[in-house]
């Protein structure tokens, strides 16, 4: 039966900084490397083998996923990177600290922007220019709300890692809260009304079990036995 | 037009401790860490981009490999691993010391093993058993010559590597010692006799400038600003 680890990145300086990041490409804080090692070393103790392994085109997603590798004795496992895993973008608010917004817009609207489903959030003007996604015909997002993150998120789901799902061949996910989120909600099959009350924490594996056609038999955040 | 970065992994323990190595994965040194910072450095100096990475199965050139696109701020681009760019495998030789075999056979048989481009190492009696061959079909040798390394590397770059640069992208290797004398060789046209002369270091990066259709225009060791 095969198992699917999610993770989120360890804390990047706009985590630790409580800015709107996205597509910006921030490094790692050193709790965020330890948060990696840590995250590693709880995944090694689970004994698991991976076939491969996807993240993002952002260094915080991709740092973390080469700690982990190192951590878990895998490193010579095919690494695939895809923007259709980057974070949400967001737009406006990016690089704006959150406590700063919620004093001008207020709690509920920023809790809006940051949680709901379907709010896109103030679009940015201008079009940030970006060499990495040329060669792939990408253009940068003005904004995204979280079902447009989804949109971009799934079809790569569904190319890249459910087949090999279902091909019984474990796979490793490390990327970002918002684009987790919108990957749990399709798997778990989240309302729209329930999706605001997901957080993805920093640099914790969730594991999923699944079936042989890939109904969800365990979910579970991963934990050290020297966690106790 | 195109150019070619290739490098040799960081100082591994192996290369400390004056062992044959080949396949066996073993990590890098605190010194091999930061020869690759080092030599991260001096390749951000160029300003060289890549559209892409290729490395080995083996942890030495693949921690190195992570540590240069740090530095180069290009974490985001497609990294390939192929076992065919793993160091050749040096039979019953691998974890010997080479100061031991020298006293054991002579200076000049150890040179032969070393260097020679046709002589084959003694063989392993019995295949090593390693997963992450498998799945590619690959049979780990028992041994192998130079040449032996060369006819399952030359594939590689043929393959993967050439039609990049004839399609002017810029292209990154990091692999090792063998391969890369391999490589050399190819590239140069180097004959039997001289490759025992040509040495590459851990962790200096080569720069090949190419034409159009993959004539060598230069060759430098890359050297940084600040080495003066």
């Amino acid at each position: 039966m095969p198992t699917l680890v999610i993770m989120r990145h360890g804390e990047s300086q706009a985590n630790r900084d409580n800015i709107f990041t996205g597509w910006s490409d921030v490094p790692l804080t050193e709790t965020g490397v330890s948060q990696a090692h840590q995250a590693g070393r709880i995944i090694f103790e689970s004994g698991l083998q991976f076939n491969d392994v996807h993240t993002s085109f952002l260094k915080r997603a991709i740092i973390t996923t080469h700690i982990v590798l190192d951590e878990i004795n895998q490193n010579f496992i095919p690494e695939h990177k895809s923007w259709r895993l980057n974070e949400r973008h967001y737009g406006g608010l990016r690089g704006k600290n959150k406590l700063a917004v919620k004093e001008k817009v207020g709690a509920n609207q920023l809790k809006i922007w940051r949680r709901s489903f379907s709010v896109v959030p103030p679009l940015l003007k201008k079009r940030d220019k970006d060499a990495r996604y040329d060669r792939y015909g990408v253009k940068v997002p003005l904004g995204e709300s979280l079902q447009m993150a989804q949109q971009r998120l799934i079809p790569y789901w569904i190319d890249q890692v459910a087949p090999q799902l279902l091909d019984n061949k474990n796979q490793l996910i490390v990327a970002h809260g918002s684009t987790l989120r919108a990957l749990i909600k399709f798997l778990e099959n989240i309302s729209d009304e329930e999706i605001p009350n997901i957080e993805v924490p920093n640099g914790k594996p969730i594991r999923y079990d699944f079936d042989d056609r890939l109904k969800i038999l365990s979910k579970q955040f991963m934990t050290s036995d020297n966690d106790s």
